[in-house]
């Protein structure tokens, strides 16, 4: 690759980030921010965290101090403040560059000073073939003049720290495919009975196009565009394919070299415009009669429903939390849990150094990328995949992936707090206030329950929850971190919103339902797998771990006491299997085996290795993989989503699973999973063993999703809900949540007392 | 089998259902009532069923009425009112024969009158061979010159109508194991520091002996008996096992010819008593400590823990229910939702005739049975299981297994509505106040959620729960029905209380912890499957239906719109299996196939079949079945627990998949369910074709239980919770739950409007 200084026109700030193939993009740039609502803060004791949080955020005045020493100091990229046109170099991102857990566990565990801060920061640079997105690392913080502008390079496992803008103009993406339609506008005036409005492209009658692309082997895209309605009423627009599909031949990065060729509906394939316009006046021409927005696409019935009126139960804390939060620091305490919170703008929050009962539990555990792969025979939904990293499950300004502020009362209960966060891009500081909220809420039902001789005890279930929602697009992803009183953590994802639906044709045969179902006009369900991929760094009692599968296992045994009556029995036993090597794993059939890290040097009172289990846990059924094997789409971009989960050695140069950008260079990411999950020896503890046995586990969470008449005008959470559990495995002697529940002790008819302390 | 006089000396009224091998009958055996508690009715509008609970218990004095006509009428049976001896035979049980769904469909569906009302009566009768349970139906209801008392045999594919008693005389069982205990009371003194107090059983320091029998070929048992400390102090006796067993020859019915045959301790076998006793002399004796309770078995902690005093946050339902409850027939209405309740006492709550809507969707819906088995290598885990319908998932006074009062604001909220239950034993009605809830509770996540272009909506899932509690010795079981306002409708189980745990021995070796983990002292946390048997007998938009299972596919394919770019693709696709004859299923591999019932004759607007999909739901992963292949201690009596879910002609005479009294016969079950699961063909449609279509559903809850020290005191809820969900699958034509739900609809910063109705 070569960085040499040719450029073309450029729409810089729009341009960096945006690129065919995105229409999730497309269809939510008009949207604006949210308005910022105080809801009053509420007086909390005086409470510090014990020690810095060494992964916060980038504050404003760090940044603008990055901004300011790369123009000033880092001539050689050629920056500059207020970009004018694409041959200006200008910084994108700028956010905290997470240090190293080798630096930070001195500090945290071992009393070291605290490690360096640096940023990690995104420019888009044009060299000779174009603009790429490049990363560097700028430290340490605050600026000194032992400060550096370095590449970064170290936690790419491709040797690469830039990956090429696949397109120079998108601004010009959007008007070529308003022009192409308008161009037809015969076609889709018989149609579809609408046309594009090249003139108003927010038209809420005129017909909008949007492309999914396709690698080609010898370099650059081709493109399918689908005509859309705008779905100005309740912003359906997946909801409004409508079924006519151009191909425009798109290997130059020059968009007035593009042109269209073939073009398909109804499952017929065209030449060209010529063609498929004489077609049209065949008498044997099968038309479909295209989806028009309505109120079937509204979220909410306004209409008078019986009994709809009166309120239904909710939850209240009079009394108020019974956590500690440090607002300074993001650190919460409750109950024996303390955790650190900190967000990326690419994934959202990510929780650090969990504790339960002062000992340590998970180093790191957060978002790693949440990918959607479609399927279908026509030829949008058949190559449709989306990175949602890249749009921003924190934020983005430009690429309209969003951590919105929660709806209180709502989204979470209002009695929460909730907490602002802000990112900053092109050299402006963006803020989002309430996009966090953490909370207590009481389960319907108890935590547990004994009914002894004379007496009844009841615990209630009350857990703590951190909670923030990404809206990507067409979907709201709700993502919460929960934890339960005995030691147990949660981490579920519900999705909820529109999907992303497909064109159903009038002659439709076998080969359409295939990929979903009917659900309105002409309009599939279009099957989609979801795969959300997050890294847990578990530190059980100590970084020093091992991963055990304990299977339950039936047999057949021969047992002295049962002679001569029972010459055999068929019954079950457990088997313990190391996991000796850097592998994926799957759930087991009939959840016959239990995943469980060690600490094989922490014993509990009775002996036990205290360890935690890693379970599928209370999202609908068992989380699944990838379907598809070997995508096409998605080439070496994300084979973290073809195991549920992975067990890998812990290093400082395989922070992450998967960078936002390689959603534009799926064949040639800069992170390949596959070579970190590439069968190193998990073997430790010997003299001659170089590995110290702190491994790392990546998992996954998602849905295959098959929508159906109930998905629309949305999906619905409660079944759309994944989740992965880290349970406590011989962790402390006894349960520790009988000294924070709170319950009753009920004394029955009869003589007797129940219970030592009653 | 022959039915003649010869009658042994017994204690009626406790030997009925009582015999060896039922160890958590003997624990809690002493055991009394709730006392009852008035929570005060409340007001609701004036609501009636649209028809009569056809499946409702038997009142008081339709059971009196019942009693009496055997009594006097069926004089062949030489019944007694006051039985004073294993002389005399008697009534144990009157409860109702649920209708026949081919007698109730027509009353329910199609304007018929009502159908007969029967009861269904299980009499204990001595014939020369001992006493058996016999089962009867008496009717039609109220009794006329037409009632009939007859052998009630359609239901039971093993062509009886009764189970043989294998015990004559509970109560010398349990004076038979003191006395064998007294006997080695300087073994035990020794060992354990404490011995059996023969003439008082309720000493709360004095040894006690359970036994577990097993099944010998020629007929008759074997019993392995263990010493347990008693455990007054919280109830926790199955935690407190000492590690002393002996073995009984117990062929004989009558316990005088009983006889102590080997002893085994810390893993070795001695012959008799007297070689147990030498071997403690010899030098090398390996003693374990024994387990001693004390503060570690109490379910609370009354410790000052910080926070732990403020009180949580709590639901409330200040404007009253949403729900309608129709209390003298059982009836519930709510958003659509309407279903008829009943219980019974081997199984508690079943639901009947579950419309959405005004649309049938389920014909009956309950628990069938619910089976515990665990493994071991000591004589008493090695072969402990116990079907908990015998003790009584409903109530059974004499057989203990329990649905006990509900505790208001802990098991339901506060304002929850709570239901009485009562059932006939023995001449005798019982009423247990406050032992079924029904309440609303609204979760703390939302049902939907949409963030458009310039609004957002939220909707919050507010779910109805029907509730109740099963106490089945050592375990609480948290049974429930959740409805959602979209037609989904979950099954969920529960599991808490103290496991059943094994002594773990001072030598222990690689054996030992091939069945559990250390957990205390000298016990290990015994290894064993949960599973619990339910029947739904689907009848979506109509009995007519069919399952199928729905698989997501990886393919590869090539595509016409793909070329030339991309010659093939990797994929996925939809292939829709039919199930074509009786058979059981796992759920899948990956969670990649939907199982489906569909109605193939009635569609939604879209053309596709309304359906309803089964699917593992919102407990911890996918329920399990059975790990054991074959299991030695089971038989034939609960093959339903070897498949995760069985689909199976709606039968007349196969109502249900087990009966409680198989517990004592597992070899030759009154129900042997692979005689209803028989592959028969499920095709339906053709003209020649005697099956209607009309399919019903078998599926498990349940857990693979390893325990750990987080289980002592109790098994945790959150973490115990198995569930089985029926989701909606183009039923409708569009989410019902938009008519119902409770939501708000923000404008964010913009200027045009989201949505058709704001």
């Amino acid at each position: 690759m070569e960085f040499k200084g040719r450029f073309g026109p450029l729409n810089v700030l729009t341009s960096a980030f945006l690129l065919i193939g995105l229409v999730a993009f497309l269809i939510f740039s008009l949207r604006s921010e949210t308005s910022s609502i105080e809801y009053g803060s509420r007086q909390k004791k005086a409470f510090s965290a014990p020690k810095h949080n060494v992964w916060a955020e980038l504050s404003e005045d760090e940044a603008a101090e990055v901004n300011e020493f790369i123009i000033t100091e880092a001539t050689h990229l050629n920056l500059t403040l207020h970009p004018k046109s694409a041959q200006d170099n200008f910084i994108f991102v700028v956010e905290t560059l997470k240090p190293n857990k080798t630096d930070a566990a001195p500090y945290l565990y071992d009393g070291a000073s605290i490690p360096e801060r640096w940023a990690k920061v995104a420019i888009s640079q044009n060299f000779e073939d174009g603009p790429y997105m490049v990363y560097y690392m700028v430290g340490p913080l605050p600026i000194t003049k032992d400060s550096q502008v370095l590449p970064l390079e170290y936690m790419f496992n491709s040797g690469r720290n830039c990956i090429k803008t696949p397109l120079l103009d998108f601004s010009s993406v959007m008007d070529f495919a308003l022009s192409m339609a308008e161009n037809v506008s015969d076609i889709t005036q018989e149609l579809l009975g609408a046309r594009a409005n090249r003139a108003d492209p927010s038209d809420p009658h005129g017909l909008l196009a949007f492309p999914r692309g396709s690698r080609i082997e010898t370099g650059g895209m081709v493109l399918w565009m689908q005509f859309y309605r705008p779905g100005m009423g309740s912003g359906a627009r997946t909801l409004l394919p409508q079924g006519i599909y151009a191909k425009v031949d798109a290997t130059s990065a020059y968009i007035a070299d593009w042109t269209v060729g073939q073009w398909y509906y109804n499952g017929v394939m065209y030449a060209d415009e010529r063609e498929f316009r004489a077609a049209l006046d065949d008498p044997d021409f099968v038309r479909t009669p295209p989806n028009i927005d309505g109120s079937w696409t509204d979220t909410e019935d306004f209409g008078d429903y019986p009994d709809r009126d009166l309120p239904p139960p909710v939850s209240v804390q009079p009394y108020g939390p019974r956590y500690k939060l440090d607002r300074k620091e993001n650190f919460v305490s409750w109950f024996g849990f303390e955790f650190y919170l900190t967000t990326a703008q690419a994934t959202g929050i990510s929780l650090f150094d969990i504790r339960f009962k002062g000992e340590r539990v998970i180093y790191e555990l957060g978002l790693q990328e949440a990918m959607a792969h479609y399927a279908g025979d026509d030829p949008m939904q058949g190559g449709l995949e989306f990175m949602d990293s890249f749009f921003g499950m924190g934020k983005s300004e430009y690429t309209h992936g969003y951590m919105f502020e929660l709806v209180p009362g709502y989204d979470c209960p209002a009695y929460a707090d909730y907490l602002d966060t802000e990112w900053h891009q092109a050299y402006k500081t963006h803020k989002m206030p309430n996009s966090v909220c953490i909370f207590e809420y009481t389960a319907d039902y108890l935590l547990s329950r004994h009914t002894a001789q004379y007496s009844v005890t009841a615990s209630r279930n009350t857990f703590l929850t951190v909670r923030s929602v990404s809206t990507v697009g067409n979907y709201d992803y709700t993502i919460e971190y929960v934890f339960y009183m005995d030691g147990t953590l949660e981490v579920k994802v519900r999705a909820s919103g529109f999907i992303f639906a497909a064109f159903y044709t009038a002659n439709n045969t076998k080969s359409e339902d295939e990929y979903g179902h009917r659900i309105h006009d002409a309009l599939s369900s279009s099957i989609h797998d979801h795969v959300l991929n997050w890294k847990v760094d578990l530190d059980v009692a100590g970084p020093t771990n091992d991963m055990v599968r304990l299977a339950i296992e039936p047999m057949t045994k021969t047992y002295e006491w049962d002679q001569p009556e029972q010459p055999k029995r068929n019954t079950m036993h457990l088997v313990e299997y190391p996991v000796t090597e850097e592998t994926g794993l799957d759930w087991p059939s009939n959840s016959g085996e239990f995943y469980i890290v060690y600490n094989s040097d922490e014993k509990n009172a009775w002996g036990e290795r205290k360890g935690y289990r890693i379970t599928s846990g209370t999202g609908m059924g068992s989380t699944p993989h990838l379907t598809i094997l070997n995508s096409t789409t998605l080439g070496d971009s994300a084979r973290w989503a073809e195991h549920d989960l992975w067990v890998l050695k812990q290093k400082d140069t395989e922070p992450r699973s998967a960078d936002p950008l390689d959603y534009f260079s799926p064949y040639d990411p800069l992170v390949d999973f596959t070579k970190m999950a590439d069968h190193e020896s998990l073997e430790h503890g010997a003299p001659d063993t170089e590995y110290d046995g702190d491994l790392v586990v990546y998992f996954n969470l998602g849905a295959h999703h098959v929508p159906h008449s109930g998905d629309i005008p949305n999906t619905l959470m409660h079944t759309s809900s994944s989740s992965v559990m880290f349970i406590p495995h011989n962790f402390a002697d006894r349960d520790p949540s009988r000294q924070s529940v709170q319950g009753v002790r009920l004394q029955l008819q009869g003589k007797k007392s129940g219970g030592f302390a009653g």
